[in-house]
């Protein structure tokens, strides 16, 4: 059986933990915290989770643990099997996590975990989410799925980034980041609606006491 | 025929450019500079560059474009058939990008432009750059490709950016990031030394003063 490692706070942990629960496939969690401990280490070569182990050992990187399973797997595929179709996807997946995820990200512990984050961070951070918004405007098709009729990866993407980055954009810039893509709202509350989300959702609510916790005894 | 577009100083675009090559493909450079125009934008939704031109339309994100590449077009493979291998060799180009290119990038403006980049950047870039490289070191092969006995997408991703991050290390640092792996230097200067190589290397420098007078002309 699949087994992923990780913790539910994490939002790239939550993308692959959707995408298993979407298909179908039995898995089992694996509690695993992000870290540079030669334990975390030898799981995963930068200490970042998610990690899936399969038979032949262990797999790090979102981004490749998705098109791993989507490769392997049964279930109801999230890649199209075109492939011009599979890279408007993958490309949308990179958008949102290089240009959007990634700068919100330089700025959670200031906007969740009551650290302050260097000016000169945020100042490089608001920019490029405006810009990587812009981004997702252009490409995004939200009809309704961010890639088009159906749900695919960019849509696990979307939303695990997006719900943080809005956090990011209104409690540190006072910014609404989708004002301009009512339909890239609507579909951030149909996804954080879906059944298995939910699921999802109640586990990181669950996990976050112990995390915040951790958080605070490293300050 | 397939049209890359972008521009010769461009790692990333190089690193498409010399998969190209090595596959013996043919194909049409155009020029074609990042930005936030609206010409630009149409081609490529963040004005990033390189983006490959299908029938089927534009193709844009690097890691997206040699996917697809390697999917649909023939030549010698730079992935793996089997879904563990390839999964190894994508982590290890997502690794690099992530972890020690995009750092680096932050610096770039300072490295190689004479222009100045906020010491708290700079900080947070050193900081990661010291761990991407030990993740390297952990989860390379060097034997001698960095994901083992052939050259992959994941050397291309190890030379253009290593080339860089090295520089950066050394300017801004005063670190040598490869001190601790011989076999990662001496991968790099096997791959610098490919025939393909050379001629995307006498391309960039070629197109290097145009450059530097595109970027002094906007400081």
């Amino acid at each position: 059986m699949l087994k992923l490692y990780g913790f539910s706070v994490s939002n790239y942990y939550n993308m692959v933990k959707l995408a298993l629960l979407e298909k179908g496939l039995p898995f089992e969690e694996v509690p695993f915290y992000a870290g540079q401990t030669q334990e975390t280490l030898t799981i995963s070569p930068r200490g970042k989770v998610p990690v899936l182990e399969v038979k032949q050992g262990f797999i790090n990187e979102t981004s490749v643990i998705l098109e791993y399973i989507e490769q392997t797997q049964e279930g109801p595929a999230l890649l199209p099997g075109d492939p011009f179709a599979r890279a408007q996807v993958l490309a949308l997946c990179r958008e949102i996590e290089l240009y959007i995820e990634l700068p919100a990200r330089a700025c959670f512990a200031e906007a969740f975990f009551g650290m302050t984050v260097p000016e000169a961070i945020k100042e490089k951070s608001r920019a490029e989410l405006l810009l990587g918004v812009g981004s997702l405007g252009r490409h995004g098709k939200f009809a309704p799925y961010v890639a088009g009729e159906s749900l695919t990866i960019a849509d696990l993407y979307f939303m695990y980034s997006l719900n943080l980055a809005c956090g990011v954009g209104e409690k540190l810039f006072g910014l609404d980041l989708l004002a301009e893509l009512p339909k890239a709202r609507a579909l951030l509350e149909r996804l954080n609606d879906m059944p298995n989300a939910r699921k999802v959702e109640a586990d990181r609510q669950a996990a976050m006491p112990a995390f915040r916790a951790m958080i605070a005894a490293k300050k």
